[in-house]
């Protein structure tokens, strides 16, 4: 099969952005990356929309045709379409837009995410976060994404016996990552009492565990044309784009606190890019909760990780640098785009554009995407060739 | 590239459902077509799954984990993505599936279109259906989707000629189908006073030239594994598949009571396919309102449409047969399952097993799925071999 590269990206800042609509927010990053690959609109042949709840939201849906609209090339019939996952929208529209170049049907693809999410108060948006749980299973009974990730946690303590202080790491170090990127929702250095001792969302979880609500918008151009990526200043590869799904029920599932997607999912998207994890330089992870982003890297790395993470060694200038971007967590969760903003992340350290969070000499970054707790798993791996 | 076909096609009734849940009617409809294609579940690579607003219907969003979940394929790690572009949904998931399979990916995939409406009151559907539009420039200043249709067909009246009379015959014939089709919604046969003398939707449009709000689910199974094809009874190929978008809003368009979008989407579907109109011997299209049918009929076979509509050639046993399952109008428009269902048409005409409806002779059938007013188009061309 033909090989598939991002040859552009952008994005908004991500955070409380209340003089901003959806639709600009679209618009904003879809432009920047045009002119990042140094293309315009005509050079598109679809455009896949990543965007989890703009029905409930802003009242929105055919998200996709809005973003096509506002970016200026309805004129052009562009086929736009909206993929959601729940949060792993993002990564869940990269992959379908990936496999759509990879068929050969489109040469040159446009992928865009976004969420509005601070248009309503933080009680609904919650509740519209619950919309990813199972319905009538969950939510219905008043449990919510932090009430389950939780007992998640709770869970884990009692299987492995991780502590309270080693999950809280990982705010830590996305505030400390976020704190050197401009587009950060955060950009305050916290401290683990800071995690520890403020307000409960649901015990043990405090709301330094969880992803803020945010409005942003990141896109990225990707091409299987030669010229245009002959063209482009940074044309990087996309290796491998892969997703698996789990019980959307945390009560069906044999084990709580494991996350078979993501164990599945990472794994066929090392093999299908022909890598090692050791090969992989940067970890771009799901971390909506602390205790997620745990979970998740020792699905990547084993067991070794609750003792990384305790060590220090997931800063972007130590061993395994993970959310250097400030993850989820400090650079923001605007649902529909945190997962395309993971790759633009990957865009700007491949290139070496990364600023003062910049990790040396990184070749391989994967970027795992997630929709509620483990439910859809999307992971790419994205590198120098 | 290599060749794709539908090997398996199931659905449930369309209807007012009220004993059965948006996940109950999923996995009915899904495992007919993995029954169907003589196939298990852990034959299938990929889930896609169509879904216009499950978020403001019944509080589902990540709807394709909730039907992998409830179609019993979890415990598989099957990837499950929602796609949607309004009521096109069912339409792009078949497109995103089928270039999917074509890429190499995946060998075998589902495809899943499923919609709940009726459990919210039909007031509060149509402000749902209304999250198609555009919600600044069109649902924000009280336009609904039937109120523009009926601006469409005053247009349409005043630009060609055409008579409230011709476009009321779509609701007729999709009566006189969907009479002969035991998965519909209505199964009445309506004449034309019926229409003209019913009440006003939005004037000139009465409830008879609108598609009904309907509960229901279609799956199909595709593939392009040698061996499950050469297994299956029927295999259909997927001659060709492709969308178009135009501008959300109306009044960006040159002209409100065309659709460029459908022009372009049935144009470039006839070409992949390599056939020319004429050989087309069954369309089904989105006749969500009966103007609409009529002007994607125009664009499809030009003015002379106008002319066929009057003269009766759009019946089953007639040149040019339309909407042989009843169309939405009579067989029902949930919205995520319709273009799913279209294709279960598609697929019941070509292996003869369209009882009292049968088309005689039918080798290729068009598809037509459609967002909005003409916002989003997908077309596909089904046929035996």
């Amino acid at each position: 099969m033909r090989d598939v590269y991002i040859i552009g990206a952008g994005t908004t800042k991500f955070g409380e952005l209340w003089d901003s609509s959806l639709r600009e927010l679209a618009s904003e990053a879809g432009l920047k990356a045009l002119m990042d690959a140094g293309i315009y609109a005509e050079d598109i042949d679809a455009l896949y929309g990543a965007n989890t709840s703009g029905g409930q939201f802003v009242d929105q849906e055919q998200v996709a045709a809005l973003i096509a609209d506002y970016s200026g090339i309805s004129e052009l019939n562009i086929p736009s379409i909206r993929i959601e996952a729940g949060s792993a929208s993002g990564g869940a529209a990269l992959l379908q837009a990936f496999l759509a170049v990879k068929s050969g049907h489109y040469e040159t693809v446009a992928v865009g995410g976004v969420e509005k999410m601070t248009d309503v108060p933080s009680e609904v948006a919650n509740e519209i976060i619950g919309g990813s749980l199972d319905a009538e299973w969950e939510t219905f009974f008043g449990a919510t994404e932090a009430s389950l990730a939780a007992m998640v946690a709770k869970r884990h303590e009692y299987d492995t016996g991780v502590k309270r202080e080693d999950y809280a790491q990982f705010p830590v170090i996305a505030h400390k990552h976020g704190s050197m990127n401009e587009t950060s929702h955060f950009r305050n250095v916290i401290k683990i009492e800071d995690v520890l001792k403020a307000p409960f969302v649901s015990e043990p979880l405090t709301v330094f565990d969880t992803a803020p609500i945010s409005d942003g918008a990141s896109a990225l151009i990707i091409s299987a044309d030669k010229k245009k990526i002959k063209n482009a200043e940074h044309p990087l590869r996309i290796k491998s784009s892969t997703a698996a799904n789990d019980f959307l029920s945390l009560h069906d599932r044999k084990s709580i606190d494991r996350f078979g997607a993501v164990r599945k999912s990472t794994k066929s998207a090392l093999e299908l890019a022909g890598l090692e994890v050791g090969k992989v330089d940067v970890f771009e992870i799901h971390d909506s909760y602390s205790i997620a982003g745990l979970i998740q890297m020792e699905e990547i790395l084993g067991k070794e990780a609750i003792r990384m993470t305790r060590d220090g060694e997931f800063y972007y200038n130590s061993s395994h640098p993970v959310n250097v971007s400030g993850g989820l967590k400090a650079h923001g969760n605007p649902l529909g785009a945190s997962g395309v903003y993971q790759a633009v992340e990957a865009v700007l350290q491949l290139r070496g554009n990364a600023g003062t969070r910049q990790v040396k000499n990184a070749e391989n970054i994967m970027i795992h995407n997630m929709g509620g707790l483990g439910t859809t798993s999307v992971t790419s791996i994205i590198g120098v060739d």
